[in-house]
């Protein structure tokens, strides 16, 4: 697994389609669904007519994890939900990376409830990733 | 318009079905399309069967600076869309408030150009809620 200033990502190799789908399937299996998904390809293409990789922002949000942040600090649906980004780096290759909540942290304020919760929601996707690069290398 | 240490909002004398529908529309006017919205509310009641405040996660993108920023550094759509957050305060009274790319920029490295994009989406952010600021002032 790397580390980016801004996340965790995990190199796969299969195809893009597949990625998307073990990724879904690895979220679920840390409590979180899918509520969200972009297909960036496409609408860089319908907006802009622009060519681009294969590349969909995934919005994975736990349920429990999301309601005892809310309680704890109204706002924080402005961090909600955890983006996870699957992308195509060649044709049976593909990079899986979450948004790491410890690192959105610093954001937050002293409230230490948010915190808590950044830091299991951090956790959790910690080993969707791990998950996904240990089935991958099996 | 008031900032948190994550966010700018503004409280506005407008029904939330009124305050969604108005920051859809200065969105527009700034460039940005909403491409995904998590109505906050019946996620909780239908997981949790939580009764929770009117509250929506409105994920906000400018295609130009979406693809400026994707040029410059592959996985800085960990960081999009930008979040905006409409919910209830009273029947008459709604709070929108925004995610600030500039304070994200924080989590981003030394690349200079998703900073340069960063800056120009906060900027649009920005007028996009003082635009529904004096609207709703007058």
């Amino acid at each position: 697994m790397e580390h980016s200033q801004y996340g965790l990502s995990v190199t796969l190799p299969v195809t893009f389609d597949t990625a998307v789908a073990d990724t879904t399937a690895a979220l679920k299996a840390e409590g979180f669904g899918v509520l969200t998904s972009i297909d960036v390809q496409q609408t860089l293409k319908t907006k802009l007519n622009r060519d681009f990789r294969k590349y969909v922002i995934l919005g994975a949000c736990n349920p429990v994890l999301a309601d005892r942040a809310l309680q704890a600090e109204l706002q924080i649906g402005l961090l909600l939900p955890c983006n996870v980004i699957v992308y195509e780096t060649a044709s049976e290759h593909s990079v899986v990376a979450a948004m790491a909540p410890l690192v959105v942290l610093g954001i937050v304020g002293a409230n230490p409830a948010p915190q808590e919760v950044a830091r299991e929601a951090d956790e959790r996707l910690r080993r969707a990733l791990a998950a996904l690069e240990a089935a991958a290398s099996q």
